[in-house]
């Protein structure tokens, strides 16, 4: 079978052959640091407005309550909560992010734990799916990369949706062919538009694709057919959404090389841009002991793209704050942290934060050759100058969060949400995820009371 | 506002103003034709593997019993009425066809009639949002065909998402802020690629639509928040999903012009390129009373395109009948009918239809200008030779099918799933839809005991 005739068969093979024994130590290891950010961004945006009013849209119409709605009390369908705790694990822009491509996690584990709970079932076998999950919808993306999303597709939405399906028909148990068509009925309802950027129905994409996703797994299951060539047919997902497509770049090194290892987790909820100011704010601060009120002028020098996206000199909210890099560099130092809560309206227009934030200089320059790069300079008013070059942000390939990095960001999130017992309960499942006998503990330790 | 800026709002502007005393008389009474048309195709299909393949892949996960399974016992919640409802009236596809581009009934009557049900609507107001639900369906559809569905979509469910939204948003009296968020809800789940034809997908996109589309509507209801410019923006449905767009199309003439006027109704479940041999072939029988063994043979000219889409000399089974123009004219001229029980396996192997079949020729004639004309010659074995020009076929705009044809068609659909009486009663409930004062009757007369 070539690729080119039969990539959604031969993934689809890939996918049904797989085995646990196959996925090496380190991307086991990868699967379970990625379940416990994707778990932090769901809990601690569970009760956005962006949750509050899609669950009172959906809920005359849910089924029985067999899964948890992350971080809230309230219990849906699979279907349903699928939908929702893939919306809340995006709403801050806060998830993993795949060097290239989507958001990895936010299309499936949300469909993938929703069905485990339900199902009961083991621990390493939703992880094993994940990692399918996150091969087949990183593949699918990368084979239609960047054409498709330079069209205006909202790649995570859009190749998200097969990424649900291949993990949740994994769990499901589907043959070959019912396989074949599962990834056949997702990519007949792959969509979701860059237009909706800066709306809520950015965050509905990967919920609508796991749940979209789910239900293709659940139809094929009941051998509901699709085109067998779903992906590469004349009129398929790749040539009717791309002006480009690669099938070799879906099929090629299956099972020896994995895309979960080129997945990154952002410290901060804000744009990747401003993340290596931040990190050199921070580290100068630690290391010199900086009180901010010593502080006479920072000066910052970075990549040119850094100042076309996050430029705004004078901020007015939380929102503005997060497109201004010298909004950014003050409130590390103030505040010695950034975090969702140094981004509320309050912070951003604090007196303390503002006086420092005028002394923010940031100048443009080419020669800094990445914008996840950055030089950040300190004058104090005693004249001492401390430096910092930070070649590489913290979350990126070369400088990744460590597990503990992880663990305290999943605790700056989810301990406002729920108990500090509950969230040190949910860090240990997410670590010895592969021994549960029954995920929907995790499920049920994540709901408030 | 120029069309170009804000067609989304200038058409959920449109729907949210009109009102019922706006909508021609003509208009009121298609309406009542395209549902009678498609409830008789809605319950025909009711048990149709496809129907019982994905009923039985939802179920586990609806909600309460709010709306009726057409055509069954079940009950579902809403959003699955629409979805089920939607794709077993496409199954056959014997329902509606706009002139240019739409199936315009499927994705819109599932949707009003299951949210109408549940909230005891009045007749008359989901009469109404039906003639606005299929305007904007079938002008979004126009405004990028054929190059949309050139490229590869099937127009019936990316365009039918906006109708659905459109039509149920009306219903739920949506202000013209929800209406535009309702319909860029409906752009970003715009889906449906024909690579799915000759499966069961086909049918799934209009129950997708339907379903997708009535949940746009719903979350817009809470003010869930999508771009204003859905259709029209540089990454939005038109710019993303065609190579070309026309906004003046969407906007031009609303409220004077009606695309319900460019409805038309199949008399048989089969490619439209045969029908008007189908009428000739039946005309001639009745006007003639030609008993089958007196015929020595059947010569056809036809349009090119007839014979390049059905020109299957020995169809083997039911499906491979619908491709054969031979069998067409064979059975219509042996049992004097051609509706689906025509194209059965046993029907298409019979030998009384195969030795009349053996004695059909067909002539491809360039001067035959239409593919929905026919020139019919029978040669009787006394010598007589009886002929038939039929300009036009039956069901087409410029020969609609009559209401009378309409009831015909419906009991032959509807009388082998439900009694006589309930047809009967259902006929009545159609041709008085604008006096029901709780549509849920309909619904309810619909559900096999």
């Amino acid at each position: 079978m070539s690729s080119e005739q039969a990539a959604t068969r031969i993934l689809a093979r890939y996918v049904v052959e797989s085995r646990y024994e196959d996925i090496p130590q380190t991307m086991r290891h990868e699967a379970k640091r990625a379940l416990l950010n994707w778990l932090g961004c769901a809990v601690g945006t569970a009760h956005h407005e962006t949750i509050d009013r899609a669950l009172a849209a959906v809920a005359p119409f849910a089924g029985s309550p067999q899964a948890a709605l992350l971080g809230r009390s309230e219990r849906l369908d699979i279907l349903n909560a699928a939908f929702l705790n893939g919306m809340s694990s995006h709403v801050l822009d806060f998830d993993d992010t795949h060097e290239k491509a989507v958001h990895p996690s936010a299309p499936v584990y949300p469909a993938l734990l929703a069905l485990g709970e339900w199902r009961a079932m083991r621990g390493v076998d939703v992880l094993h799916a994940f990692v399918l999950g996150v091969e087949v919808e990183c593949r699918v993306a990368l084979s239609v990369f960047p054409e498709h999303y330079d069209r205006g597709w909202h790649i995570t939405g859009t190749a998200g949706v097969f990424g649900a399906a291949a993990a949740t028909g994994k769990l499901l148990g589907l043959s070959e062919q019912q396989m074949t068509w599962a990834l056949g009925i997702a990519a007949t309802q792959s969509s979701g538009l860059r237009e909706m950027f800066g709306t809520m129905c950015k965050s509905f994409h990967p919920g609508q694709a796991a749940r979209n996703g789910m239900s293709a797994a659940l139809l094929a299951a009941r051998d509901f057919t699709s085109s067998d060539q779903g992906i590469e047919g004349p009129r398929g997902f790749a040539h009717v959404m791309s002006t480009r497509f690669d099938p070799d770049i879906i099929t090629r090194d299956l099972g020896r090389r994995f895309e979960l290892a080129s997945n990154m987790y952002k410290p901060y909820p804000c744009g990747l841009v401003v993340h290596a100011v931040i990190d050199g704010c921070l580290e100068l601060r630690q290391i010199h002991g900086i009180r901010f009120a010593d502080v006479e002028r920072v000066e910052l020098r970075v990549n040119p793209m850094v100042l076309e996206l996050t430029g705004k000199l004078t901020p007015r909210n939380g929102l503005e704050g997060k497109f201004s890099v010298y909004h950014a560099a003050a409130v590390a130092l103030v505040r010695g942290m950034a975090g969702e809560a140094q981004y509320s309206d309050e912070v951003v227009c604090d007196p303390e934060v503002v006086a420092v934030r005028e002394r923010v200089h940031a100048t443009s320059d080419a020669s800094v050759t990445s914008y996840l790069e950055a030089y950040v300079k300190i004058v104090m008013r005693d004249g001492k100058v401390l430096e910092r070059h930070v070649p590489h942000a913290l979350g990126t390939l070369a400088r990744p969060m460590s597990d503990a990095d992880l663990e305290a960001k999943f605790r700056a999130l989810v301990e406002p949400v729920l108990s500090p017992a509950r969230t040190g309960e949910l860090i240990a499942h997410c670590w010895e995820f592969d021994q549960l006998s029954d995920v929907g503990v995790l499920g049920r330790a994540a709901t408030a009371a």
